[in-house]
């Protein structure tokens, strides 16, 4: 039922379409032109973002087909004949550079420059931020999660509360992220996770008692066998049994895996049940924790020293509480051999115009301390100014950078192969171990220097002027 | 590329198919059982929440069915081929009784019973659960911008910033809420929705003037032309451009529908821009207005009386803002012929036993009053009771009610015929018509009455000591 790869090119707002055919009408649908995807605001009131559903949108650009069933609706909304043969034929061929996936990246910056034909740039945009939007939501909020815990390990349990089919990529994000597993089934089926569950309440009070559920389930399960032990009372009853069963399982060479806590005062039921489970000699069986988890939460219990093995994360994870969205935007910056920028009253809505890329200087550590937008065409800008205060600038000149910006899709062909989610994960590990960690901080986080060339800044100032020449 | 009738049963936890084939080792996969559907907190700090998801449901219940690669996976995974051998012939064969699409629901009255084997209503949690919380979300924050937008037109413009597939359920559920077109083109073709759109900046910077791009525009779309008139100044150079085309539309015997603002103070705007086109004879020219509008905003701006007659919404609505999800449960409320329930030390998290429906209480003039829980067995409560606070209770004797619990689906089979998007949204209508307005407000709304009759709460005293002696 999901082939992402072929997602319907309908899978878009309609305004692309209606622009297309003006486009076409003006044959101006392979006139040039040059987008930069990029966002302004971080969530979570963090630090840094990272970047992640890079992968799969490729995949999906270039499997970009319309069939019949999409043209004839198109028909039916009044699309012109031509038009409508034009987009039967019609493959993505441009090109995407850029940032690579697992990259940490910060506002104002462009992320990805798309180029092409004005049509085609124009006809993957709604996709474009339909799936890179949500992937970094998701991917940040759990590498924040994952900063918390350490290397505890980490399981999505969130489909149940997941917004629908956003699950499937928010299970996957996560792991770009730093999770472990997820309990989402088709997610780890097609995405290649580890899937991980324990069991519910209902399944407890399907039996007579807890110890019966218990038993029948080490029988089922013996290897990984996970206990919920809240489900009448934590410490009288369902600990206890648990402890009986492990027993009972080691009579038979088996060993419980955990038993997990899903309600209550986490740090304090952990604390008594690790005692209650080490005082039995069941040193060796896990804790698992879940109930309204999120990085804060997690930082508190393990602040408290609460003895916690695994936690399962739900709802704050899975639909990226409490922002829930990105704010990213795809903006025209280049068209007909031209520069291009939207002015806004709004000084930060004015968008950066021309080809650009993003140079990472470094410190003397080799760590992450400023990015600097230039023209494609700039080597090595001497100072960089930052992109609304004009007054504030900073020199560049003699330090260390990195180019962040690479082909990522050249004639509409991925160039890179596609990555696992862990080597994406790790990735992110190693780009987060460049990140200073004041930016990295929950609470108000250093803000990451984002600044752009004097070129550039000349070129902006040049058109506005322009623009205002016009009025 | 959707399928949605075709879901994979993988998309699902885990533990369910982990419980499941504990129960089948048992024998208990036939044992009845009964479970209920129910939240406990109204998003959005609001007084009702509107019931959406359950017609897609029940098609999705009923054509599900483990394919070759679904159980190829799961062997993989370790789970036994006896079981996979039944889950090869399995399929829904329960029931489903409540509330119909489109009913105005509330915290801790079920919603939904599900009743048949153990195994089929366990397999079937997840599912249910991702469908119906996410969609009752979007209803409810769409009738909510309904609620502030009167009879002016709403569009949803989310697609860009939703949680990546979540956005097809999305914009249907927007329709069911209260909204009346999507942007979104594959929701408007899977689902009927009139799909509409605008254009983007990026159309006007592609061309050398604004005014060139919106002739190029009016002439690709004659008879559905709306403008965008922010990119360079909206007052000074976007409305008189318009003003112009419009002008020249009028020569060739057509007519602009609308400009469109997106950006800047929208009420301040509005109002320039309708006296301006009205002193030029363009009283028809509709205004659409969209950025970050929402159920506040939109009321803020009428309250402003701003001349506007279409909001375009995006990301508030498309999310669930500020919430992102509604905390609906799967509780297991009888099994093997006896009442169930999960005790909690948090009160509100102790569930309700038994097998039970809803009556609906009226005031004198017909309109909702209380939600009475009660057990299948009672023909007429005479009194209710707070769920949590036994002291408090209300007489409902002599009152009106109506049954507002129905078949839904015998025997894995849906019994009512399905309804378009349009029909569920007017019973949406005709029943906030019934919600006393207290209950509609935004800021602190009047708390809707749910009490359960003195028989389930003797029902649950009872099952409470008995685990208590138990312990």
């Amino acid at each position: 039922m999901f082939e992402f790869k072929k997602i319907s090119p309908l899978y878009t707002d309609l305004y692309q379409l209606t622009m297309g055919q003006a486009y076409f009408m003006n044959e101006k649908q392979d006139t040039e032109a040059c987008f930069d995807y990029f966002f302004r605001k971080i969530p979570y009131k963090g630090g840094y973002v990272v970047f992640a559903g890079l992968g799969e949108l490729l995949e999906m650009i270039e499997g970009l087909r319309f069939q019949g069933r999409d043209l004839s609706y198109l028909k039916k909304q009044g699309f012109k004949d031509e038009y409508l043969d034009y987009l039967e034929s019609f493959q993505f061929r441009g090109h995407l550079t850029g940032m690579q996936e697992g990259e940490i990246v910060f506002p104002f910056e462009p992320i990805l420059r798309v180029e092409g034909g004005l049509l085609e740039t124009q006809l993957v945009e709604t996709l474009l931020l339909n799936i890179l939007n949500f992937q970094s939501l998701i991917a940040t909020k759990a590498s924040r999660i994952r900063h918390s815990a350490g290397d505890r390990q980490l399981s999505d349990f969130g489909l149940r509360r997941a917004q629908s089919f956003g699950a499937l990529h928010a299970s996957k994000a996560a792991i770009i992220g730093g999770f472990d597993t997820t309990s989402n089934v088709l997610a780890a089926e097609r995405y290649g996770i580890p899937p991980a569950g324990t069991m519910a309440h209902s399944f407890i009070e399907a039996f007579d008692s807890e110890i019966e559920a218990f038993r029948h389930y080490a029988e089922a399960f013996p290897d990984q066998c996970v206990l919920l032990v809240d489900t009448y009372n934590t410490l009288k009853i369902g600990v206890p049994n648990a402890i009986k069963v492990a027993h009972e399982m080691e009579a038979q060479g088996k060993r419980l895996s955990a038993i997990r806590l899903d309600s209550g005062d986490l740090a304090y039921f952990a604390r008594k049940s690790r005692k209650m489970l080490d005082d039995s000699g069941l040193d060796y069986v896990k804790i698992v924790v879940s109930n309204q988890l999120d990085e804060h939460v997690i930082k508190s219990l393990l602040d408290q020293e609460a003895p916690i093995d695994i936690f399962g994360v739900g709802t704050n994870m899975v639909i990226g509480r409490p922002d829930g969205a990105i704010d990213g935007v795809y903006k025209l910056a280049a068209s007909g051999g031209k520069a291009r920028l939207k002015i806004s009253d709004n000084v930060q809505k004015t968008t950066l115009p021309g080809k650009k890329k993003v140079l990472r200087y470094l410190d003397q550590d080799g760590k992450f301390y400023s990015d600097c937008v230039a023209l494609i065409e700039e080597k090595e800008p001497g100072r960089m100014i930052h992109p609304f205060e004009k007054e504030k600038s900073l020199v560049l000149e003699g330090r260390d950078f990195e180019e962040v910006f690479f082909p990522l899709m050249v004639d509409g062909k991925a160039v890179q192969k596609s990555q696992s989610l862990f080597e994406l994960r790790e990735r992110v590990y190693e780009r987060l171990k460049r990140l200073p960690a004041e930016h990295q901080r929950f609470d108000f986080p250093h803000i990451y220097k984002v600044g752009i060339s004097e070129r550039l800044s000349d070129l902006r100032t040049q058109i506005i002027h322009q623009h205002q020449g016009l009025s």
